[in-house]
């Protein structure tokens, strides 16, 4: 019953400060329990769209952050930076040791959401269950390819999603980042240029830099996703790109997902320059709504297309494993995997297969999706609310990340250094590009339950911002 | 008592021809049940230690393979290849492609045992132990040093061995091939020259070849490993040797042991001429005898050595896990990892930690210790006496591989072929180094039981040499 106000709300049919219907009407109208009609007002009176007013009844809000700005466009679509050797190692090393070091107790600088919103028990038995059934997981040699199981339920769900590739073109990886490892290497040499998003993921940067290859950051709209035009205009003026590394879903840390139209484009492009197109797939899931976001492989129709999924932060936090669809470059990437770390334990690959080959696995994904969602509203409310005037936000579609960009002139960096030091992890926006454009930007997590900490904590976070403005 | 009598033989103090004590005169002399004393005999005459005369009794046989000669030592022992880049990977990946493809029912190739043998009922229990003592232990972030109780584990184990590092100073890796990876990219870039046994393992030739690294084959012993001399040499003859890597104890896949004055040297050697020295332990815990073979790194006084242990062929094939001390280069080999595969699972370390910290690991050390040694011989008694005049054996003190000398004129990789197209796998030698030194050599594994399928097997492959050298 809340979902159905909250969408009246959403679309405008109840507006802000128009009178919700009083308990008993809610009684009358929808044959529910007094009970019933208080949870669901007090429900979306916490989530904050309505307000309480003393003997008058539940009247809808103006959610706070519909005041926030969302985060601007770049400045051009069209320029692009010269590649350049990555150079992010110090960066994103110093973030990493800092943060590791300091431990803090409120940590929202990763993409992690807290344990127990996965499908802790379930997973649980699947885990003993394959240790029952086979005794011998442990101690058996493991399949070179991955386990038949685990590569049978990936392909068939990846089939539910457009993508046509049976078990056998599915390569188990140790994860995203051994994933992008393994690609780059399949596709291009130490010194060879790839294209990326701009921001992105600053794991996918210092893997370039760790294979010593160069990034050439493509504009992207924090809306709709890289620019297409900007990467062909990329590809005429550099002749040497070797490959693009995109996440068209929840990317990593806009949280835009690309329009179909653009993911269209996108293909067809890399189709015609022969470029190898890269497709991280790491959130998908978590994208909110009833229609699952496509993919660009579902696109590919000669193999240019080459698809990773990691498992981990959909899944299972506690599970290193994801799996890859190299298209022309298959057999390359089954033999880097080979001599990168050999075979993959089975019994995570069994465990994980058993519980996706369920209805569970969906179950915990809807609920997952459900929770993130109330999350992020509320971390958008206070951040509206504590952070300095001119604070801009875009709140994505599903996922784990927030995007926030700060007044102009304060460093990111600075507001990492002192969050730390009083016990709050963020990530600096510095460590998602090669160039100065983040500066003033961070990512914060959504997968931790709002409590009153965490309030304080955005509080605490507002408040360092401020007092550097000043 | 059949350990006993089995001394008395191998020392020569019962002779070949001499007649056992009856049955009577065991069951007086150790005072001993009948059973003990009729299992003892039949044991030492299954072993072929003993043949037994009707009527006569039990008499000492002259083992077959003492007639076969040991493997000859490279024709000198100072002769360096030029290093070049490896242009193994061919090799390599026919070999593993033809056998993953063919699947041989007896498959020798491998150098895991059976799953039977090691503490299969163990390891499932301390996993389920894991999983109720921490059910989230699935859904809860990966620590990125590895699991603090696994690293104590190890670093207590490698304290008995004379190795003194702390738990803080062990990085997590997913087992050998990941962790050579990890440390030639910390000591050395694409182009630089590696110096390495010869021959050595496969994979560390097909890891240089995907680093874009040069391997410098350095002659080596099949009695007493790594050439110092020759070594020296190569580092004064060669101004740009990176690093060195070396197997020192049961070396892959000659199975020699270097003698400890060879090991001081060895290290002296390196630390004087400040080239990293990379120590690969895989097997040192097979090591037959009451004195655990010691490490370089035991000698290690300036970090100059850098120690990689893999768990996969002692302690469990179906786990990916392995650790590292990296020495002077430790947290550039952290970074690394994280940049490589992020973290490993915990649940793995979990459990290797809870069986590693008892005393069921050197039980079960001990037994498959014993256990292989049993069907080393016996595999090395039908070589002997199948295969063709002129083939020669190294019988290893311990570990899992047989390396075999076939008549000189003979390919092994024909005999993998034929031996392939009879279901029979076996590691031809031509993988094992980017010279053409060992194409009549090749590598077997003694990890699986004796049964009378293994020794038919063994004697088809005896005529497939046989029948190619008419």
């Amino acid at each position: 019953m809340a979902e159905h106000y909250l969408e009246a709300i959403q679309a405008g049919t109840l507006r802000t400060g128009d009178r919700m219907p009083s308990v008993r009407e809610l009684m009358r109208r929808h044959q529910v329990s007094l009970s019933t009609a208080l949870q669901t007002l007090r429900h979306l009176e916490e989530a904050g769209w309505l307000e309480a007013r003393p003997r008058s009844g539940y009247f809808v809000r103006q959610p706070r952050r519909s005041s926030i700005l969302p985060v601007q466009e770049p400045r051009s679509l069209l320029a692009i930076d010269p590649a350049h050797y990555v150079g992010i190692h110090e960066k994103v090393s110093n973030f990493i040791a800092r943060r590791q070091s300091s431990m803090p107790q409120l940590d929202l600088s990763g993409m992690t959401c807290a344990p127990e919103l996965y499908a802790v028990d379930a997973l649980k038995q699947a885990a003993i269950r394959a240790l029952r059934e086979r005794p011998d997981l442990l101690t058996s040699a493991m399949p070179h390819n991955g386990n038949m199981g685990f590569r049978q339920v990936v392909a068939r769900r990846a089939l539910n999603a457009g993508i046509r590739i049976s078990a056998d073109e599915v390569v188990v990886t140790h994860g995203c980042i051994e994933a992008l490892n393994l690609v780059l290497r399949a596709v291009a040499q130490p010194g060879d240029t790839i294209a990326v998003e701009s921001p992105t993921y600053f794991g996918l940067l210092q893997t370039l830099e760790n294979l010593g290859m160069r990034a050439l950051e493509i504009p992207t709209s924090p809306h709709t996703g890289i620019s297409v035009e900007a990467l062909e205009l990329a590809i005429q003026t550099y002749g040497n790109i070797k490959a693009v590394v995109v996440v068209p879903n929840l990317q990593n840390p806009l949280g835009c997902i690309m329009p179909e139209a653009h993911k269209d484009a996108l293909v067809k492009l890399c189709r015609q320059a022969r470029l190898p197109l890269i497709e991280d797939d790491a959130y998908t899931e978590l994208a909110d709504g009833s229609v699952t976001p496509s993919s660009l492989k579902s696109r590919d129709t000669d193999g240019n297309v080459i698809y990773c999924v990691s498992l981990n932060k959909v899944l299972a936090p506690g599970m290193r494993l994801g799996w890859v669809n190299g298209g022309r470059w298959h057999e390359r990437i089954k033999m880097l995997k080979f001599a990168h770390t050999r075979a993959n334990e089975e019994w995570t690959q069994v465990t994980a297969a058993d519980f996706m080959a369920g209805t569970g696995y969906d179950r915990h994904l809807r609920r997952l999706r459900e929770i993130l969602r109330e999350q992020r509203e509320q971390m958008a409310e206070s951040i509206a609310a504590y952070f300095p005037e001119g604070t801009r936000l875009n709140v994505p579609n599903g996922g784990v990340g927030l995007w926030v960009e700060l007044p102009g002139e304060l460093s990111s960096q600075q507001v990492f250094e002192a969050a730390l030091a009083e016990g709050i992890g963020i990530s600096p926006g510095a460590i998602f590009s090669n160039s100065d454009r983040y500066e003033h930007f961070l990512r914060m997590c959504c997968g931790h339950p709002f409590t009153r900490e965490l309030d304080q904590g955005l509080r605490q976070l507002g408040r360092i911002c401020k007092g550097m403005m000043e």
